[in-house]
């Protein structure tokens, strides 16, 4: 570690109670050369303290969160992201993908990303099936992209995920072999895209591990209703990251990771129509799920998500410079 | 995972926004049977949220955060808790112990246990070295225990930890055999111990990991100045964990992990004493380092633990049920 040179006068940071130590270690965490690092960490420190503060937490509240902490870092893998799922449970990715992604009236609402998305889903052409064969309820989803105008937008790249029929992505699957029962479709001149995937079924989150046991401990379930996952990438417009839900789940009201919007719940339908069912050769009786996404231009999204901070920090009463929507430490 | 359930009327958990997501959250966590529980996570997700909304945290910082949290698990083992480091260098760590265990005026001060204490030290007697032969700069060490009227404590569990004369404790070496330059006393019918150990010297703490570049991007250094680390236990008393630091230390008003306290900084001095340096097969050129500590008995302890809880809430306004100085939710 190279020897750092600050400029910051720091005063003796000696004899420190739970009375002053808040201020000092904002004071020497402000040799920081980044005002945004700056900021971030006088607020982290400032409500870390202040809730050890109002809780008094107890030295054994504070070790079995150390090894809360410590337990859900080991459990992680390549295929396994605990605190993802921690900040899942806690709202704390509801209320990012929110304050990130907001949207206007007429933009298909976002949701929590989850732990299950992978990079290594394979292209597919329009109508083939993105789940391999036997698995699951066959189901045919029609999609349509626009942009906020309604315009149809060509080329926009569509990555989809959900789990098998028992509840399991691909990537909980110690032998896994490949990616499964996700895949990557572009949308065609008309916006839409045509795609066999599977009826999906309301799982558990991973519970056998640290977040699993805080769950049970807070008296929650740790179930999703049913859903498909969607990420809609393209040029000039904003990341939508969202989800389908399937009406009349049993959990469509106490998703464990708040994900549900009245918005982005679907019917899932018969596909009924015998010539439909034949050009995608599936059986009238298999289902049908059709929704038109709406994206925000980036123009757009940047726009609201200034805005937004503008008047969020104002209605908090924090007066400090905003770059690009985010609050810094301007201090020097 | 047994089935949960619960009397908590939840209203329907969707269409949740930055705006409601907190409290939403908080009325799906107090599904939980602990009061103590219930307020912790009140608190818990307040703060988190209130946090993420003040700085507007970034998909990106919040992605940064998820794998630093991740890296900070994985590198802990038997011997490493980067959590705790984690804790000592946001000052965490200082809080807790200054309201767990907080001091009468007439009471040695305490100060951070850090990730460093392990519980296979050996029992020494009176006059032997805590450290093996060849290590560091020999010091003799000469202390009295006494409760806050002056009385002298016999049979007070003394455990003594530091680190070798390059700055590094026993766990931090892959091949370490057994315990060494820790050990533990047991003050006599004067509640005097005395034994050898070395010379402390100033290091730094792990920075090979996450918290050590934490601090690198916060313009910090890992030092800690010299010092000896004592815990005290004794049925009747509150444990004490504290340290004696070296006066003139340069690092003495920057501790890394913020534990330097005034009442806790001694001079090292040469034996000179002749005879005293025979007596324990030392040279008059060694070091010598006394100190009486002070112990507050746990019925002093808890009744001034209370009080700074019941003061401390007050003055933030928290009007809750207070049961054993903690806070609790009591809604039922």
């Amino acid at each position: 570690m190279p020897t750092i040179q600050t400029q910051v006068p720091l005063p003796p940071l000696k004899d420190l109670t739970d009375d002053n130590i808040t201020e000092n270690t904002v004071i020497v965490n402000n040799q920081s050369s980044s005002p945004r690092l700056r900021y971030l960490f006088n607020r982290l420190v400032t409500h870390l303290h202040d809730f050890a503060r109002e809780v008094r937490l107890s030295e054994e509240e504070w070790i079995a969160a150390i090894m809360f902490l410590t337990a859900c870092g080991q459990i992680c893998t390549d295929t396994r992201q605990e605190f993802i799922l921690l900040s899942d449970v806690l709202g704390l990715s509801c209320l990012v993908d929110a304050m990130n992604h907001p949207k206007p009236a007429n933009g298909t609402a976002g949701t929590v990303l989850g732990p299950f998305h992978t990079h290594d889903a394979l292209e597919f052409e329009q109508g083939e099936s993105i789940c391999s064969s036997g698995k699951g309820e066959p189901a045919l989803v029609r999609c349509k992209v626009t942009d906020t105008s309604g315009n149809p937008l060509a080329g926009v790249s569509v990555d989809i995920w959900e789990t098998d029929e028992t509840g399991h992505y691909d990537t909980q699957y110690a032998d896994r072999a490949g990616p499964d029962c996700r895949g990557i479709l572009t949308t065609d001149r008309e916006g839409r895209i045509t795609f066999k995937a599977i009826r999906p079924v309301s799982y558990p989150i991973p519970h056998d591990g640290p977040v699993g046991k805080l769950l049970e401990r807070l008296g929650r379930h740790p179930y999703r209703p049913a859903h498909m996952h969607f990420k809609f990438i393209k040029d000039g417009f904003d990341v939508l990251v969202t989800s389908l839900y399937i009406r009349g789940d049993a959990y469509e009201t106490t998703d464990a990771v708040f994900g549900v919007k009245s918005s982005l719940i679907v019917d899932l339908e018969h596909i009924s129509d015998e010539d439909l069912a034949q050009e995608y050769e599936l059986s009238p009786e298999d289902w049908l799920l059709e929704y038109d996404f709406v994206l925000v231009s980036d123009q757009e999204a940047t726009e609201l998500k200034i805005k937004n901070a503008e008047r969020a920090l104002k209605t908090l009463g924090v007066t400090v410079a905003v770059v690009d929507g985010l609050p810094i430490d301007a201090i020097e």
